[in-house]
């Protein structure tokens, strides 16, 4: 017992993230970051903005950003907020929409920063197993509860739930805030492929935007992390109704005035802005996915059909820890959760073409 | 009452920062921005680091950062912890630190985001009132506690606590957590005025840091938001035992892994290495400040003597939201709190002499 520190400081288990090494030679397939590069908007706005004007505080609501999201998802800017990162709106989220009597429900298997959300702030939690294929049943999801809240794609499994199914679950929840954590929403969706090439062309993002304006309860959370290239930006947001933003900003706004340095504001209006490069490298990274499953299918893993931009495998003899250090000696590296039902499987990364090529050259030397 | 909010969203009161206009031709004193540009080596930096690389996460633990905050402070990178601005580490301090099951003490007239902050982690508090002369008393500050914190400079007064008083301070509550909020410590000091020029040539900083060693109860909260020119990056710093230390990145850990950027690492490492830069431009303010106090004591105002960037003055005669209105149809704005003790007060922020100089003439045509 430290006497300075607060009686919740001695109880926390902080998340641990993937770890993000100094040596620049490893094939980093661990944080599910996006192969390419953000649009060259970004860097050139980034640019301009390394000016003299970093002297002055930037605007504490990023306006710009704010109209820049709305416009391109059909809403208006107060059914938008925006923080430093998905994880820092995240939390806000559990502090002023998550934290009521009942206990709120979230998937056994999930993004393991939801239950350390939950000890921050005192907020109660059941979890809810997944089914034995790793999917959400919507009629586990029926009982009385504080909220709801589930990455869909799911993380780490890649699984994707439809939204058919989601709006049943906003139908039947309509006392409760359902949370939608839209992290790698924008690598689902059913692919169209050109006959004339066989590269994939278009597809439609799988996103519960659309249900925004008629289930008040619903609030979508997306990050600039994956799909747009920007994990080093650090920038996320929220979609909902404006009486579930305001709670946001409320909170915001007496947590830190200025969430957004002037830098992240002007470089994420730019990427959502190029529509060109967006498409470009999450289809890029889809087609990539696809060959990835049918390869590690090949060497005889079990593959989990992802909505992601990473896929959860699992080999039927061979244990996940060794594989996971296998890889390592070659230097590259996955994420390997110690986590019940999970212990076995590895959750990769899509990478490059060629880096997808060298792990598939990795595990046929580790599986001989 | 929204059945969507937590409770806690019903009774906050957020903070409401100083405004941002959008507007360029305003001369702009209202929110403590330094007027000089950062350094040309952190523009360097930021446009070096507008890279693909951006598609990586940030290290979670700025290592780089807090090697050269340590470097520069005679500290180990261990007594350092780093956040999105001084906000953010303040926010984590209350919680981590100074959340007991007794109040803590802090200034009746102080930097007003900390009844906020109380408000938002259930933080009991007990203000203590300042002198007549806006003086804080090491003697109202001997109850039972759970924690101290207040600016030094204090602000919105600029008065400067010294460190002989610091040092009984923490002496005498050795069983608590003293937060010594150092935002623009960098203007305070005696400053030592070369006889050749007149012009200011070096000033001794009165920062606490040299306490941390002795006192395990010390934390040092700084910025680069006012003396380092980057209120635009949000970078903000504590330096303190490791213990203190390690608290804070628990809560950080349970909050956000990745608080700030690529660029802000990169350009606050190099703001905190160019020492040159940061000596020239706050040894401007300080020399503009004693030229400003004195041409408003002229006009009449009576002049708190100031060691922060920016003053804190009263007129006799006028009231000070008229005078802070009629400013404001001059195009320029300074920052008027309307809250007990000190609604008769403007606080102006030290611009440019040629903003100091239009604020004058200002007041001559107002006061005529």
């Amino acid at each position: 017992m430290n006497p300075y520190w607060s009686a919740l400081v001695h109880t926390l288990t902080p998340y641990v993230p993937g770890e993000q090494p100094k040596l620049a030679k490893l094939i980093k397939l661990n944080t599910n970051e996006n192969p390419y590069g953000p649009s060259p908007h970004v860097l050139e706005a980034l640019k301009e903005e390394a000016s003299d004007a970093l002297r002055l505080y930037p605007d504490p609501n990023a306006d710009r950003l704010k109209e820049a999201i709305a416009k391109r998802n059909g809403l208006t800017p107060r059914q938008i907020f925006v923080g430093n990162g998905s994880d820092e709106v995240l939390a806000h989220v559990f502090l002023a929409l998550l934290k009521h009597s009942k206990p709120i429900l979230f998937p056994d298997i999930t993004y393991s920063f939801y239950p350390v959300y939950c000890e921050l702030y005192g907020v109660e939690y059941t979890t809810v197993p997944l089914t034995d294929r790793f999917e959400i049943e919507v009629k586990d999801y029926l009982a009385p509860n504080g909220g709801i809240i589930f990455p869909n794609p799911n993380a780490p499994t890649g699984k994707l739930l439809g939204l058919a199914e989601i709006e049943k679950l906003l139908a039947a929840n309509q006392g409760s805030v359902v949370v939608v954590d839209e992290a790698y929403i924008d690598f689902g969706g059913e692919t169209i492929t050109s006959s004339a090439t066989s590269s994939v062309t278009s597809s439609v993002i799988p996103t519960a935007t659309p249900l925004i304006d008629r289930f008040h309860n619903l609030l979508v959370v997306q990050t600039l992390s994956k799909s747009r290239s920007l994990a080093g930006l650090r920038v996320g947001f929220a979609m909902g109704h404006p009486d579930l933003i305001e709670a946001l900003e409320r909170v915001k706004n007496s947590f830190n005035s200025y969430p957004l340095d002037r830098l992240a504001i002007a470089g994420a209006v730019a990427a959502i802005e190029d529509e060109a490069h967006f498409d470009k490298t999450r289809l890029a990274v889809m087609a990539s996915r696809t060959t990835l499953s049918e390869e590690l299918t090949t060497l005889g893993f079990e593959v989990i059909p992802s909505a992601a931009n990473f896929i959860f495998v699992r080999h039927p003899t061979r244990d996940a820890g060794q594989l996971a250090a296998a890889l390592r000696s070659n230097n590259i590296i996955v994420r390997h959760f110690k986590l019940p039902r999970i212990e076995q499987y590895l959750r990769i990364t899509i990478g490059t073409d060629e880096e997808c090529a060298a792990l598939v050259t990795a595990f046929k030397g580790i599986l001989k």
